[in-house]
């Protein structure tokens, strides 16, 4: 069979060959040129036809396996089985909880949805990627690859240690290469922290609305968070102060530089007398900075462990946003007392990182090559930052609010009442546009409907299209609502 | 200044330039050669003269450095500062207490200390590691890079799984590419599986003596041991009946296949013996196999995942004792009602891994590179078993017995008394030679005292060294002893 005809292959573009391959195969699927039953080329007619290698072939082959879209069987060839509607793939994302850990879960599938709209996840584009720079300090390594895949030390690699020691003390932050714990991405970073510090039952206050991911790691290790909310300028102190009094919290995790989901920032004012609170009551603050090299105003915003005279701050940072989220490396900055337990917990999770990424980052740090990475792409996230707020300007029907980012990748909408947001989610996905609902970042409901869009990912064509068509579908519910007010009034 | 010619480097050994040049300059220290004060020539001049790149040369200070060995300052260079003596080394390494974390974190510092022959890890060794095989196969997904520097799936890899699923099948157990769960090595595996299975308090059986990681796991988690002692056959199921009637265990740990610390096996009937009790009370068994594949005697083991036809035994692998620690991949097979729970922990834990080195594995995998690599190094192994074997009997004073490994990389010796024992773990490592002291494998003391000798990374020559000092000291504390207990008796 030949279809590599159909087949458009761009080894221009960004997006890997065989994700291409089997994008296309897809869409071929879907529009019915190629109906199930059909048998593919093998493997390696395949990687002929194509000019790609037989790696290539085998892996768009074996994405298209994981989907659904064919099937293998040894000895008789690939052939294409029903094609999974994008209305499959949207009621196994709706599963039946729309749990922080699902939410991140269907990160996978929703990547599966034909002509998406993905505002849904906080996460860099991977077509401003340095992928050819990291490669090269990758490259950089194969001198020392037989020491970089022995067992290391649970405390990470001792140069990238150095690297972002220095990179800390440019934000304002001194400690030494000892002071930091390399961990496998903010994620275990936040799972360590909360393992060092809360005990199963224990109270933990958080920002609300807060990380998804980090209710999902708090009700793992069965610690308590409560919800303290935000307001201009940040975590309100009357709030926490209070929390502080009855709850006796182990930490408050916060996110002074571009919140998770809000985008917004804490004043220098709040975060004073944050760390004057925290004083007074010897409360440890724990710091998520991941979004806090990607600021969109002029000056770069410094971590509140910058100011820390009194070593309450806990810093959590990660390579995942401000660079690539694949190499899994994450660091934490702690207090004293606590490095030894951390390292001995860290040890138990997973003994520890991975050397040669560790090291390969190290490289990439050291050659000043993530300060030339961030002044590149700064420039297009602010871009796609001030696409999203126009085109919310334009599509949301009035009384709908939402935040104004000063960094990282989120933007959070509030909508003016329950009757506009029921069964949005789903809808949305039918409609081609997927984002976050907004309880999953609440601990409780606050009597409104939210909803997390990310612009990180999405050029700022996309965005628009994706909040024209949100905003389409609530414009229609409003006028729903009004009919069906309409229709419940006396008929006088 | 030129030092160059003081350093000999071989580009021909297995050992990384930078960690060459390292050791030669600690000898250089050591030998006092190089004077505390000495100013070392800079990085762009040692990589000059030594035909270097600047950050191999980078990488050798860098070592130095966090080993105490140089100082570096900006603006006036690096010194010879005064050399950690072993002694120093040994001090920290003993610390207070010999617990399994701590002695696990040992690991770097003992590889500082000049001279040593460590039998203290059970570890491969680095000189057999294919590295350049495996580097073809990450190279080999240049292509694929940037979807590879993405979040990915928390249950790994897809092509990984399909390949993991294959070597599965040839070992005799049937799981399909969606029931395999890859984790960061079989550490954070049996982390995931404790957290899966056992609250804090709830019992766990284990084996007696027992993988010291699994008691750190354990500890860490607050879920409580209950040691099973082991006989001729393996773990003893009167033992174990008793401990799950009076104790319900959540779940029980072993390593069938050449257990770690003792390296023996279970036995056929034994095997059979342990299903069927496990059935008749519904006992989940976690089957630790990371030394299944690596057998001396003439026929492959299979694993007790293969006759589990009740869906009762969680099995866990590794690449870390067949491959290389470093790339920190382990795998889960779980009985399916598990499996939804276990990927929502591995997410609290750490998100996901780094998708890079899962994919590089699967094309290592998929060229068969492992079969090949284990032909190669399992004479190798079994040489070094051999040479262990034979030191003990020709260097072991009388009553002093011992395992006969028959895979891995573990040997048990028992002491007949503990006069023997004192402080032998200080004085042999004074003595050049690290262990792994008994205690730690152990959740309490059986009254004899016991040591763990690795064969895997040492050279057959440096196996028969470690285990002559070993002896010599033992035979002069059984000496001592005697003239001790002669002194005791009454002047009649």
């Amino acid at each position: 069979m030949s279809f590599a005809h159909l087949l458009e292959i761009d080894r221009q573009r960004g997006q890997s060959l065989y994700r291409q391959i089997a994008e296309q195969i897809k869409l071929q699927i879907s529009d019915g040129r190629l109906p199930a039953g059909t048998q593919l080329p093998t493997v390696r007619q395949l990687a002929h036809s194509l000019n790609v290698t037989r790696a290539t072939a085998q892996s768009a082959y074996g994405e298209l396996q994981s989907g659904g879209w064919v099937e293998s069987t040894v000895g008789r060839g690939t052939f294409v089985i029903a094609a999974p509607q994008n209305e499959d793939i949207i009621t196994a994302v709706m599963g039946n909880q729309l749990t922080p850990d699902r939410l991140m879960g269907n990160m996978q599938r929703i990547g599966r949805i034909v002509g998406l709209r993905s505002l849904a996840y906080a996460e860099p584009d991977p077509a401003l990627f340095p992928t050819e720079e990291f490669w090269s300090s990758l490259m950089a390594q194969a001198h020392d690859a037989t020491d970089l895949f022995q067992y290391s030390a649970p405390q990470g690699d001792e140069m990238l240690r150095v690297e972002l020691s220095v990179m800390l003390g440019e934000r304002g932050i001194a400690a030494l290469p000892d002071e930091v714990l390399v961990t496998s991405g903010a994620t275990q970073a936040l799972a360590v922290v909360t393992q060092t510090l809360a005990a199963r039952g224990d109270y933990v206050a958080v920002e609300q609305p807060v990380y998804l991911g980090l209710l999902h790691i708090l009700g793992t290790h069965g610690a308590r968070p409560i919800g303290v909310p935000l307001d201009s300028e940040g975590v309100r102190l009357d709030c926490l102060e209070q929390v502080i009094v009855q709850h006796h919290p182990k930490f408050l995790y916060t996110t002074p530089n571009f919140q998770n989901p809000t985008g917004t920032g804490m004043s220098a004012q709040r975060r004073t007398d944050l760390l004057a609170l925290a004083a007074r009551y010897r409360l440890t603050i724990v710091e998520d900075d991941v979004y806090g090299q990607l600021h969109y105003g002029d000056t770069p915003a410094s971590p509140l462990k910058a100011h820390d005279t009194e070593d309450l701050v806990v810093y959590v940072n990660a390579a995942s946003k401000v660079l690539m989220p694949g190499l899994r490396i994450g660091y934490i900055v702690a207090p004293f007392a606590m490095q030894d337990r951390m390292i001995s917990i860290r040890q138990a999770n997973d003994l520890a990182g991975a050397p040669l990424l560790q090291r390969a980052f190290a490289n990439f740090l050291h050659r000043g090559r993530l300060k030339i990475h961030l002044r590149r792409v700064l420039p297009h996230y602010r871009e796609r930052r001030d696409a999203l707020l126009q085109a919310l300007q334009y599509a949301m029907p009035h009384g709908v609010e939402w935040t104004r980012p000063e960094g990282g990748f989120c933007c959070w909408i509030t909508l003016p009442d329950d009757q506009m947001s029921s069964d949005l989610y789903h809808e949305a996905l039918q409609h081609g546009v997927a984002f976050t609902p907004g309880d999953a970042f609440l601990i409780k409901p606050d009597g409104h409907y939210h909803l997390r869009l990310c612009f990180g990912s999405s050029t700022p064509e996309a965005i628009h299209e994706g909040v024209n068509r949100l905003g389409e579908l609530l414009r229609e519910r409003t006028t729903v609502r009004f009919r069906g007010r309409a229709r419940d009034l006396p008929l006088v």
